[in-house]
């Protein structure tokens, strides 16, 4: 299937661009059924090919694991597709950029118009308010429902301590706000740094954010970023068949 | 045509440098007419072949483009030839190190050597006071003008929340300058944070610009930097054509 | 023997996630005698194999070295394995992050899941009170032994102008946690040039620390780590062997 | 001659760390002959080879240069020579975390032992106090005899928003030194940041300082480094030869 290929693409994209790490996972809606999801086993995402997806319903049972392992933050995915039915794909990674920012009292803004989506605001998870003394894991359907709560209508919401999680009503969509969200956050510190203490610094506008939000689908990168990752994807599975046939 | 591989070099040098995402571009005006230019299809920059040039007037419209789709901002590229005789190369990029100093009040001067240009002077384009409620693109000749305008006489100007236009006498300068556009902006933060509140920082005397700028046209690197693009424009090409056969 | 395979793989994870350069190393007490380890002969992290790993006792006396050269640190883990029994792996790097920290006198603090290991708090060694003159290296027992004293029961030790060491219960914890150490650090400067003076930051709870760090082995990380480490081995070996059979 | 491998290698080698771009060099005083240095020819130095080496007498006149063009800022070289006897190696670098503490009043100082050469004091050249309106490169006998006398008998001096001369009694302590003192630049900005305004950081003391520096050649990284090196020379030169006979 088609979509699925684009969801191999984007763990191995998230990968490249260093906002995932062993530890990051990206979902989507089923296209033949809402109230399903794919997400991969527990797996590191520059290794994820087709047959590592796993369909899920949407309190995050696998309907067909067979041997394969669940990710324990599933419930993350489950809960939002839940909460927003407009919502197609949802990243969660440990930006690392974005880490800083969850746990301090600065908020993320929109600044730079390849992330002007932040203008729409980004809650922050703080886990503690829901339960004490966690591992911060999102490891049951009621820690996800908490975070999805938070998340609200917003396009991100960070989590403490821990990352983020980046919506999108498409998968490119999704992809591309996790990527220059990460470098808006870094532009952010800069500026901050630069304008010092009382320091003025240009946000976005509404009007601004409101002009920008709604077409923004990265759809001139997107290409490239498939392109390179289905290819990498294909480079090892062949390497893969050619050390079996020798064995 | 010799000049249109330095162009497809152009694109792919300033992806490598990282001074162009997917979103960038480079322009040339065209050695045969001084009122036309080239400019790449809407593509990822580190993709470019000259088959992806389109030539255009200074109006902006494509003379030869076929089905091929026009970059939407580039009226940055044709406004500027139109107000800059003299300019024969113009990148638009969303240098990373660079956006952060368009949002604050902090003006970029010239404090490293292979970025004395700065000296010059870089104006920042402030979309608002022309247009409210944009979502910060180049859109249509009347923004490219008002960017023309801002940009005055300049080697390069930044632009709020956006990136910065950076121009040249010649392709590998234009190249060249924004390489070290970037660089310059990541020393003078740093500098800056050095420094502290009040500290005291060395830029470039008006005597060192005047004896800086006329000079650089990055002669030493560009040979090793265009090489090494178009040898990957190549092995694509060749790979492109294998599979083909192949097929 | 597979755990030596792992050992190799250690080497080359740490170099390739820049937590190492070439002076950090890395030991594995021998899973059949506790009172031996295993740690390479002087040489370049990046470039181990199984055939360079020294077996040495408690005291540090190489028991098999022939004519390898053994690393003048070696103290580092004989001490801290004779100190603590029931770890098996033991870090030393420069990890870039993190020497900053060790030069001043703001504490290293558990502010990131995936290095909540922090929280147990992270001494830093000042050889000067030991020894005065000295070039930081720990070239004998004795500065060994005061080291192990220093990190004491915890799980990493901060190295005063020098690095670092970290220790685990299995090799893929002592990797992992020099990884996200150093990333930690990072976060954690940024957090603290985000709070400002006087600013918030969340860190850990102690609840929170005791909830995640029992659990954490990277486990999802580490095979995927191993493998490219060990492809990378064999290539060397291989590409060695075909230039000795032309020779 | 094995030496100018040497020198083929530290050329490639402070490229592939980042210490130089296009514009840095290094040279290598004669072994035959302290009357005599060696240095390439203008070529971006990740591209040297040995036929690119220029042999110069202390009044750096190119001695064999045939139709290969000299490098412009070849005096820093010969004047050191001449003032410096036991100095075997010089590099000229633009190494971009030393360039912002060439602007400030910030002094670089030892704090990290792998750099504890700094120690022994940085002075910083300030071309201004010499000529007025220059564009800051050394263009001559008389800007590199000032250079020159600026260096003294230090490891390295600072050039004024341009970069850095390191020395060494031999040439890979030359090369260590280069690439330790761009790291350690970056780690005193990060240290002088943690500890903020009127913070404590530990640097080096005298003794330390002394224990140190005599011993650092860098001996475990220097085999790594010069293979590394050296396979990409010879890898390009064969890929050469294939290219001509293909023609």
């Amino acid at each position: 299937m088609e979509e699925l290929q684009d969801l191999v693409a984007a763990y191995r994209i998230l990968a490249a661009h260093g906002v995932i790490d062993a530890y990051g996972h990206v979902s989507l809606r089923s296209p033949r059924d809402p109230r399903r999801y794919y997400l991969a086993r527990s797996l590191a995402p520059e290794r994820v090919q087709e047959e590592d997806l796993i369909e899920y319903d949407l309190d995050s049972r696998a309907l067909d694991a067979g041997n394969r392992e669940s990710v324990l933050e599933r419930f993350i995915h489950g809960e939002i597709y839940r909460a927003r039915p407009e919502v197609r794909c949802v990243v969660h990674n440990h930006s690392p950029s974005v880490v800083p920012f969850s746990v301090t009292d600065v908020p993320m803004r929109a600044l730079y118009h390849m992330a002007a989506f932040i203008g729409e605001g980004l809650p922050n998870f703080e886990i503690r308010t829901v339960r004490k003394g966690t591992d911060l894991l999102i490891r049951d359907a009621a820690l996800g429902k908490s975070l999805a709560a938070t998340l609200g209508a917003r396009p991100a919401a960070l989590m403490r301590g821990h990352g983020s999680v980046v919506v999108g009503e498409n998968l490119p969509r999704a992809v591309g706000r996790s990527i220059y969200l990460e470098l808006s956050a870094r532009m952010q510190m800069q500026a901050l740094l630069l304008a010092g203490p009382g320091g003025r610094i240009t946000y976005f506008d509404e009007a601004e954010v409101e002009a920008s939000v709604p077409r923004q689908d990265y759809v001139r990168a997107w290409p490239l970023w498939r392109d390179k990752a289905l290819a990498q994807a294909r480079a090892e599975r062949d390497s893969e068949k050619m050390k079996h046939r020798r064995e």
